[in-house]
């Protein structure tokens, strides 16, 4: 373990050295044109003693850099007196960056630099990871590499088989042309790299056996683990990021997207076949996405991609509901009653005073529109819709088991568990915080001498609920806060739509396009508020799960995601949920109207029903968030971002180097980049969309349209982002989607009661329904309108309130409106009806009936689908076989098998594979390796 | 892998040769004193030529002779002519005896038996297996056993490690007071057997190092692998055991559990402090019976106890709610008023002509019990039940999880595949009959000579759908006809009651307790057929799994499971769904009954409600059929067969050893006893017994009660059976319960919405609600008696079924009938009133309040509940942890490691378990051994 014995090997390079760009192969390799970079460490540096004269220091900064030197005195013999603050704190990150990268290369890595020839500038550590490291730590992370042999895989039946060749021929102009990297019928059987065993894997090229995306993740791999003693024994270069000592660490992208020439490299496989919007029809090249930025952005894209492709058949069913609703809009009674001006019915004013009474034939256009999205295709359409979320479910577990098999992920818990070991910086330092305070002096004793044993006082370095009890109740209290003020903000509008439809309908002259002025500009403010409070919520959900200090990165991840969920959720829906389930269910009636405040009555759903308005707020919300999102914050915004640093490069003196841009470095090119911060954002709203798609669906068949059509675009987007606009993100394995799929399948289940009460409660199904099996004269809907309109006896208005100076045609003595009250001249005038009651229970009935029916249908196609594809079981069972038969053949003619006979019974039987098996520990040689092997394949 | 190198012994023993059994240590040892027989295979041996002159030859076994001998003629040179087919067949299955044997013995067994030295009797053939078998053989199947390495298992937090200190004092009493084999405060560390990794273990005795379980499990495990060349090349045991070649199958008890002296074997041991009533008391010593019987049977009553002790809280709180009815029953209006003699209603007569007009006061008695069962408290019961069952739930994953850490359990995914993998013989007589008629001789040719390479001709030797399609079709058929066949038994038994009822009311004699004798007579119908029907409808499902042809074991077992319950399900609680919601709902009105046959009305629920009916229905048919199934079936019947048995082993000719039932060898007595049939039956009695605890909860909060006085004395029933009635089974070993926890959690959910169902439909617990709120003029229940009586115009009763010679004392004008529907004398008499739509409407808000509210709470309880207890989960990491310095250690002292340094770190962090896990891999020495080990451990 002495370091002389370690192949150490650091190059500084005079960045000022003229080096003829012309005669480097790759901008991708260290400057000896061998070792490839695969991965970057970036930090910017301020020569001591130099203090800059332009451009003050950071506020943060300096506050650092006083705490800092406040804890820890500087005993160096480096003149402290001349020493600013920012120097010390330069020289003393300097001293942590050397001791780090002394690490590194320790571990074996090797780096290169250029030396910091001028006052201040960002110098980029290069690290190349030589063949050795690879080895190690591949056989450490139990990497699956292929081995030698190949094998077929099953076809299914000859008609099965058939159909499948038609369908590769027909969809062949939708493939992306990228090279195949797993033929389709062919696959290498897979086993995690070890070094002695290094025959069973088809190594021709050292360099280039591991991809860049596997050799940049053994590399991060070694960063995170890397302990730097001096910056307060942190481990891993996420804590040095987070303590500012570097300020970005990435690997390099394998090359531009956009150069000119010939030569191809993945990315500019990507951009060309992928990541355009010229290519939109296209499938998604999903194995080649995963071999550049890994299985977890490739397990997001290709769940992005089927929730697109399971949205074409939505849409088209959507589509045909709407079309149908469109195709029946004459033949529907009720509006036709409705728009019959002979049979007027003379409504209720409705608001006090200012309005008159009104006739109903006038809010014949509403009913009409409101027939296209309340007719009873609907209700199938919810039902379908339900079944879809579950199949939709389902055939992604399928996927991902699919993807997971051709991607070699099947037995990768322990990794995942692994990663979960490491702990945050944030963590830690609390950790050390709480033990300071604990045992003062013996504490910072133990820390510095007996560590290394202390693993029977694990109690005490950890947080317990006791600690933990502040973050949870500022968590609570803030979430509580925060839902609160949707809600007030939701009643706001609420009131705003009150008072200034009282406002306007005081003058006459605006007062015939009250409702529409009124509805068009709340809906817009609840937008706004939505696309503001969406932004907050999302910083906010950050900053509670800060407070939490959850220990490791996946909990952290997993906490923010269901606060940030609960948060945008209550707030992009809760004005939704008001309107499908609240307005106009409190207004009263005549005569004994319900008042917010003092003269402003509770507001009513229009007269078509409140169905049509709810149609219009999700829409308009649906798609204005999805434009604004998409345009605004997706595309704008970074470019505005890149503008603006543009602007702030060139503003600056030009102390950045000259060379360079005129030749960047790979490194310097992906510098530039923004950083990648995670697939939060982009999940987020694909599942928010997802509940527009099914939560209301009943309400609004054409939602799955929009989802399409925006998530055509979205995936190119994304993918232009990640392709373009991002450094390239770290490699991570993952099996699944994690908390994603739990959220999703949560929507599901919520959709199927929402879709309930939208039809029982919001809809007309059920009033018309019952109308014309219990109370029509001939069994059709003739009568309808009548019936749900009760009488109301205008002497009994209340004083004040009745319509001043009416302009009505003709004597009003009873006005209608719509509810099922007893009439004026009943024993109990205003009570509700028997109708009322006959109805409600039918409506309460059908949500019994739907709710337990669709969650019936629900597990039946969960329990129907088996959640591991058939062929997919197969191979893992066969491959598991071949690979014991495979290790038997290779073992065998590397060492005589020298054992006692093998179990082996005489009888020829047909189980010759699991014979195999059963004899293949009497092969003595390493028996762990062969079982540990077969667990890996199992384990699925 | 010649034989000669085989180690080979084999005693044939005349059994004549007087053997002094006090010269034998003990009677489960070869004659040697020295080999432990861990198995035997028992047969009945026939000489040839010998014609048995008593006792005809059983049909099917002239069938199966037949069949063999006419497919494979015998070529041998045994005199053919001479044989019989019998004595063919004995020729025949000798043969194959002795190849199977051979092949034991080829694969390193030990055997051991008796000369047939008689006409005729049977032949134990016992099996040693030796250590290198053992040692083999556990290598394979990776059993875990215990290393030299201990560990403190972590005690938690002071205030919590004192509780569950005086807890355990406190409890210690009920301790059953058996060695304990895994000590609270330490454990073993356990690790794959590996032969080449003794030095790990802690050997000191070979014979005693596997316990008498897994020595039987590991030859158990050899004789199913061993293939039959002879016998159709059948693989296994359970094939020959299904060819009637051999008869039984099993291995030792350990010894006598009544044996008078002082030795104590585990038998006796569990006998003392388990398998008897009068230890009820105490808990059970669940690691010993998973000792004893194996991890699949320990679970069972693991479970078993989780249950009963969940049935404490439940039966108490049922106590509480039974009692506050007591409590509350004098203060019950409702059934005051009824009672109340001077305020009477006068009732519609209950039945036509011969029924007379009735007062209500005369129902007092059934007013007054039913109030015990349908008062508010039921509602918070159901509530609590429902939560309940999830909370076992719940906890059983807990303790499946804390067993399988115990156990050694986690990561045994591998195996459970491995016994799926075993084909059932019915499955390969199937697939191989499919290959003769589908290809012929060449077929045949092939089965004989290259099966060993047909790896990619899985294809044809498999059952496909097509081939399954009749077997799908008959059981789809079957099932519904059995449903259909129950349920017309349950409309038989209400025609019963319709008709008896009439019948008896025309006598006068008779007609004061028509009801009492009518009900009890049909409940009593029900139980006797539920209980005849509960037995066919366990063939039958037997018989359906068996014409399906399942793969393996496994299909088998879940299908059958599946299947037996929906029809014990349907057929136990068919009748009580129909009182629980269908009784009395479609009776009619006065004036216009319903009438099921000429002149028979709908029968209606007694004036109490009908949940006072269900209430005694529930409760005969769950007491009887526990007591009957506990006493008849468990009970009786078994030892109806052992006398059975005993009187015509007495009857028949003393052809049996009198040496040997003098001084009776473990194998004879054992084989005496019962074979052991798997535990679904006890599954399915406690899960049928779930069902009436949870899902009519609401209606009779006593169930638990029964249930936990059942279940007391089933644990010790269920056990005495296992120690002293059932031949030993194998040691399986299994994670959880398998199907099981699927069907509970069905049942759970399911009894959500029927325990809504059961207040808002059946009890009168929405209707008084209501009545309170809504109808009441004071806010109390005064009134409510005459508010749910509906009025009747007796004139208005149809011709000719107007009461014949009333002799009621009062002139009758109106009478009144439970409805609420309008008056006589209203514009619309006897339709439904408001009244009636307005408690449907509540009735059907509780269900869905009701169900979404409790789901809700299930999903919370589940989330909030991890599966995996917090203290397992961290030992599990620690032990991992462990694990991997223990075996650095071993090895380190084994073998000097001369790799390149590993990638530690210079900086002497805290972390350092995690840096001694990353520089494992640097250690050559087999990493892929040590990476497994870890695996085993985090595969939780």
């Amino acid at each position: 373990m002495d370091p002389e014995n370690l192949p150490v090997i650091n190059n500084y390079l005079d960045a000022n050295e003229p080096v003829s760009s012309e005669a480097r192969l790759s901008r991708m390799h260290f400057h000896d044109n061998q070792r490839k970079v695969d991965y970057v460490l970036a930090y910017h540096y301020r020569k001591r003693g130099v203090h800059p004269g332009h451009g003050s220091p950071g506020p943060s900064l300096a506050i650092v850099s006083n705490g800092e030197t406040g804890k820890e005195p500087r005993a160096g013999g480096h003149g402290d007196i001349e020493l600013g603050p920012l120097d010390a704190l330069e020289e003393e990150r300097k001293e942590q960056r050397e001791e780090f990268e002394h690490n590194l290369m320790e571990a074996g890595l090797e780096l290169e630099k250029d030396v910091e020839s001028k006052s201040q500038g960002s110098i980029f550590v290069r690290i190349h990871a030589p063949w050795q490291v690879l080895a190690r730590e591949a056989e450490f992370l139990k990497i699956k590499v292929p081995t030698k042999k190949m094998y077929e895989i099953k076809s299914e039946g000859s008609i099965t088989k058939k159909f499948n060749e038609l369908l590769q021929k027909l969809s062949s102009p939708l493939k992306p042309r990228v090279p195949e990297h797993s033929n389709n019928k062919m696959k290498n059987l897979s086993y995690p790299f070890s070094r002695e065993k290094m025959y069973l894997y088809n190594i021709q090229d050292k360099d280039t056996f591991f991809d860049n995306a596997t050799r940049s993740r053994i590399v991060h791999e070694i960063l995170k683990r890397t302990a730097c003693s001096r910056a307060n024994n942190t481990m891993g270069i996420n804590s040095l990021i987070a303590n500012n000592i570097y300020e970005a660490a990435y690997p390099l992208h394998d090359g531009e997207y956009d150069s000119p020439g010939d030569d191809t490299n993945d990315r500019k496989l990507l951009y060309q076949e992928w990541a355009r919007y010229g290519v939109f029809y296209k499938f998604q090249p999903i194995d080649l996405i995963r071999k550049y930025f890994g299985e977890k952005i490739g397990l997001y894209f290709a769940w992005l991609g089927l929730y697109t492709s399971f949205l074409i058949p939505s849409s088209v069913i959507g589509v045909i509901v709407f079309l149908y609703g469109c195709a029946t809009i004459e033949e529907d009674i009720p509006s036709k009653e409705m728009c019959d001006q002979q049979n007027a019915f003379t409504m209720c004013p409705l608001c006090d005073k200012s309005c008159d009474y009104w006739n109903l034939s006038s809010a014949c256009g509403t009913a009409k529109a409101s027939h296209l999205f309340d007719n009873p295709a609907t209700v199938f359409f919810s039902i379908f819709m339900a079944l879809w979320a579950t199949m939709f479910l389902e055939n992604w577990k399928r996927l991902q088991m699919r993807l997971g098999y051709f991607w070699d992920l099947t037995g990768i818990e322990e990794e995942e568990e692994r990663a979960q070991e490491h702990s945050r910086p944030e963590y830690e330092t609390k950790v050390r915080e709480k033990m300071l305070k604990a045992s003062g002096k013996s504490v910072v004793q133990k820390l510095g001498t007996n560590m290394a044993e202390d693993e029977d006082e694990d109690d005490e370095d950890k947080l317990t609920w006791k600690d933990r009890f502040p973050g949870y109740l500022m968590n609570f209290a803030s979430i509580l806060f925060m839902i609160a003020l949707t809600f007030s903000i939701v009643f706001g509008v609420i009131v705003y739509r009150i008072t200034t439809a009282a406002a306007l309908s005081l003058n006459k002259a605006t007062r015939s396009n009250v409702r529409v002025t009124v509805t068009a500009t709340a809906v817009i403010i609840n937008l706004v508020v939505i696309l503001i409070l969406d932004e907050i919520y999302g910083a906010v959900a950050t900053w509670l799960t800060k407070i939490e200090v959850p220990k490791t990165e996946q909990t952290f991840e997993e906490r923010l995601i269901l606060k940030a969920f609960l948060l945008k959720f209550v707030n992009a829906y809760s004005p939704i949920f008001y309107v499908a389930f609240f307005k106009g269910r409190f207004v009263g009636r005549p005569g004994s109207y319900v008042y917010v405040f003092d003269g402003y009555r509770m507001e009513e759903c229009a007269p078509g029903g409140c169905l049509m308005e709810l149609c219009i707020q999700l829409s308009i919300i649906m798609l204005g968030k999805q434009l604004i999102q998409n345009n605004i914050f997706e595309i704008g915004v970074p470019k505005l971002k890149k503008l603006f640093r543009k602007l702030k490069d060139e503003t600056e003196p030009g102390e950045t180097d000259s060379a360079h841009s005129k030749h960047p470095e790979q490194w310097d090119l992906d510098y530039s980049l923004e950083p990648y911060t995670g697939l939060t954002p982009e999940y987020m709203e694909m599942i928010i969309q997802f509940g527009f798609v099914t939560l209301f669906v009943a309400s609004f068949p054409l939602a799955p349209v929009f989802a399409l059509l925006n998530n055509v675009i979205e995936v190119r987007l994304d993918a232009k982002k990640f392709v373009t606009e991002l450094r390239r993100p770290d490699a991570v394995r993952t099996k699944d989607i994690g908390i994603w799929f739990d959220i999703l399948s949560g929507i599901g289940k919520f959709s199927v009661i929402s879709n309930a009460f939208v039809i029982a409660i919001t809809s007309d199904f059920i009033p018309r329904l019952v109308y014309q099996y219990a109370y029509s004269h001939n069994g059709t809907l003739h009568g309808f309108v009548n019936h749900t309109l009760s009488f109301f006896n205008v002497s009994q208005l209340k004083e004040g309130t009745q319509p001043e100076n009416s302009q009505f045609d003709q004597e009003v003595q009873f006005c209608r409106f719509k509810d099922y009250r007893e009439p004026p001249w009943a024993p109990n005038p205003y009570e509700f009806s028997k109708q009322y009651w006959s109805i409600l229970s039918a409506r309460l009935a059908f949500v019994i009936i739907f709710q337990n029916l669709v969650m019936f249908l629900s597990v039946l196609v969960d329990w129907m689908i088996p959640d591991i594809p058939t062929d997919i079981s197969d191979q893992i069972k066969k491959e598991k076989g071949l690979l014991v038969d495979f290790f038997l053949k290779e073992e065998h003619e590397k060492l005589k098998l020298t054992d006692e006979p093998a179990p082996r019974s005489l009888g020829g039987g047909r189980r010759s594979r699991s014979q195999a098996a059963s004899s293949a520990p009497s092969g003595r040689s390493r028996p762990g390796s062969i079982t540990s092997s077969a667990s890996q394949h199992t384990n699925v």
